[in-house]
């Protein structure tokens, strides 16, 4: 067993109840992955201090939990640049269509590409979040939309975790549009859906089953069905949830003690209470909010005030979210949100970590959880979500491990 | 004398009628700093093949001109994140100002710093942004508000050309607020400026004149005052025009022919007219716009159809733009004011180089033109907008030496 103590950190560990669970003059002791000691330097038990091994002076830095990204779509083929250009050039839908644009061009990229071809672009997406401290990371299928093709894309996402320095939680997004082939029969497509499911949890390769309940999307009648599948087989659920209008999604998530609900920009007082009562967590989405110019505010005071956990995403898609930065939505669930620097911290980390069954093992920097975390230069946490466009990560640690030394904490190489 | 060839590579120069000014096949060739030919790789020159010392192969990647950054104040002393975070929790005005915030705490701090306290702070800001490619950028003073802290933030963004691989432009931005000594007196405070004015050119300080012309900052006949200083010393100028309503300040600039007005959301049509008229650029920052929240957009379609070049800059400032990318603005400009792709890098490249009175110096890939350039992982320059929170920057080349490598472009160190 190896004891390694960090000293001289400013902590923000996002445990108990000071503001920002604020630790000044901190240490942290971890025995092999996991953090065994956390506090005031001064108290820290002398018989630990002797089983120390290795000893890693901070030098005053701030520390944060890693961050967890937890809400991704981040294997997928092509790429949609062109039909946001297209889109500027004030092209039609029609027009976009014919280039090959939407969801369904995506889908038939992800179907013609192979493992190895989405394992390399999902890496090259994965990177820019490692390289922002993301240490814990949510990965949905969606884009295969048949059962060999979200195979492909669930294994993917598996297989970045044994290659990368992140924990990777896999969701099921079976249900995330209607593919070309079940066109006019989205009932049958829904039976397919459910049917795949018994075959990827017996391959290892579903954590959560996730929905995209909408008028555009499914109905909460299909939902249910999908639901009923995931809970027969032991599976917790997470659902898209009035992201473009009140479907009462949220309310039928919460009857199935959904793990979170996603984007609410709709959700209605009901949603919220439901929410509350089901100890469900509200993930917000700004990218998404930003990217499509939406103008309707989730209910965040109503959120608030009901005591839901609220947790922040890059909800990266190449349609609605093609962004890589999981500090930008910081900013942007303050500027646009006006979510508190605090409450967006905690919305990549300790919430986060909740909206993915994973409270206590990650998202915190306590006794027990995993020794995942970030060493910053910056004076205060707040400034994480006051810039916008910085990066001033300088180490990643990671199950005790230091996996990425920053030379320069903006990343600029020789 | 050192020709260099780079070949191999797809280049949006920016110049000439098509879009991108794009070369498929492309090549280069450099004598010293200077570009002499670019063009498809077939038809280069032979005797300046023969004359070619080092050539670089490029693979086939992207292209684009250096990155210029033309309206920025970076040099400052302090931090106003607690401001920000006290805001969102809802303090008021009153009590934010009690601790200390606003733009008078930026100006203590300031004045309060050494040169080489300043010094280390505008590089730490810097760094983010050659991290992405910059190559130009515009500092503005204006934090000082005296003679002698104007003159030790204007020698900071020399020096800051001195030790790192940026050609730096000064614009002197005394007419930026009024300090607590000429409280109640501004127009004691504009006969300063204008004062101060000569002692700084003749320091080799400025490179163009600025003003802030607004409600709360200086009114059209004070802003013509410092024109008229500025004019008598053959210095260049620009404003910060109509942000917040409509001060008829463009139609004073364009009468300075002003190298750019910058801003501009409350632009009535007769300030785009003299706009055309003068040649005067409009720099549009989407960053204060998404910050402070705006909801009125700058006339796009109306400058777009006067045919007034528009550029884009992070406008970085610690009061209303925290933002250290540069690639962030390009999203944000075609997500928010609806600018295409192209029109946001020409934003950041040959429109910016105009905006800094540099046209055909740097901005541009044609003979004649710095060699300063980038080298990108990306398979269209139309990839540059459509992220936002990614950096997919290889390589830097400035006046023809390679500046920055990076090993893995989104900046991952071992
Ligand atoms: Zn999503
Ligand atoms: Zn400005």
């Amino acid at each position: 067993m190896t004891t390694t103590l960090w000293r001289n950190a400013r902590l923000a560990t996002m445990a108990g109840d000071q503001p920002w669970g604020w630790i000044e003059n901190g240490a942290l002791v971890a025995e092999d992955e996991r953090i065994v000691w956390v506090g005031a330097e001064a108290d820290l038990p002398p018989e630990l201090k002797r089983a120390t091994g290795t000893v890693t002076d901070l030098g005053g830095a701030c520390v944060t939990p890693g961050l967890i990204d937890c809400h991704t779509h981040l294997v997928y083929g092509g790429m949609r640049s062109r039909e946001f250009e297209l889109r500027l050039q004030g092209a039609s839908y029609e027009e976009i269509a014919r280039a090959g644009g939407g969801i369904r061009s995506t889908v038939a990229a992800t179907r013609a590409a192979s493992e190895d071809e989405l394992y390399a672009l999902a890496l090259k997406r994965l990177q820019p979040l490692l390289a922002e401290g993301v240490t814990t990371i949510e990965i949905k299928s969606g884009y295969g939309l048949n059962l060999e093709t979200e195979a492909r894309c669930l294994h993917v996402a598996r297989h970045l975790q044994l290659t990368q320095p992140v924990t990777v939680r896999t969701t099921f997004l079976g249900a995330h549009a209607v593919p070309p082939e079940f066109e006019g029969r989205q009932p049958d497509y829904v039976d397919a859906v459910c049917a795949w499911m018994p075959a990827l949890k017996a391959q290892g390769l579903v954590d959560a089953v996730d929905a995209f309940c909408e008028g555009i999307g499914f109905t909460p009648a299909q939902t249910r069905q999908v639901f009923e599948a995931a809970r027969a087989l032991e599976l917790p659920v997470k659902l898209h949830a009035e992201q473009l209008s009140d479907q009462g999604g949220t309310q039928l998530a919460c009857e199935f003690g959904a793990l979170s609900c996603d984007h609410l920009e709709h959700l209605s007082p009901e949603g919220v209470a439901a929410m509350a009562r089901s100890g469900t967590v509200a993930v917000l989405l700004p990218g998404a909010y930003y990217f499509l110019r939406e103008t309707k505010l989730p209910p965040i005071a109503a959120l608030r005030e009901a005591g839901v956990p609220m947790a922040l995403s890059t909800d990266h898609n190449p349609g609605t979210s093609p962004t890589l930065s999981l500090l930008l939505m910081l900013n942007m669930a303050c500027t646009l949100f006006r979510l508190t620097p605090e409450e967006a911290l905690r919305g990549v980390t300790v919430h986060a970590a909740q909206a993915l069954g994973l409270a206590g093992e990650v998202g915190v920097l306590q006794a027990g959880a995993r020794a995942d975390f970030c060493v910053w230069d910056i004076a205060h946490p707040n400034e994480l979500a006051y810039f916008f466009g910085r990066n001033p990560l300088l180490q990643v640690v990671r199950g005790g491990q230091v996996t990425a030394v920053f030379s320069d904490p903006q990343g600029v190489a020789a």
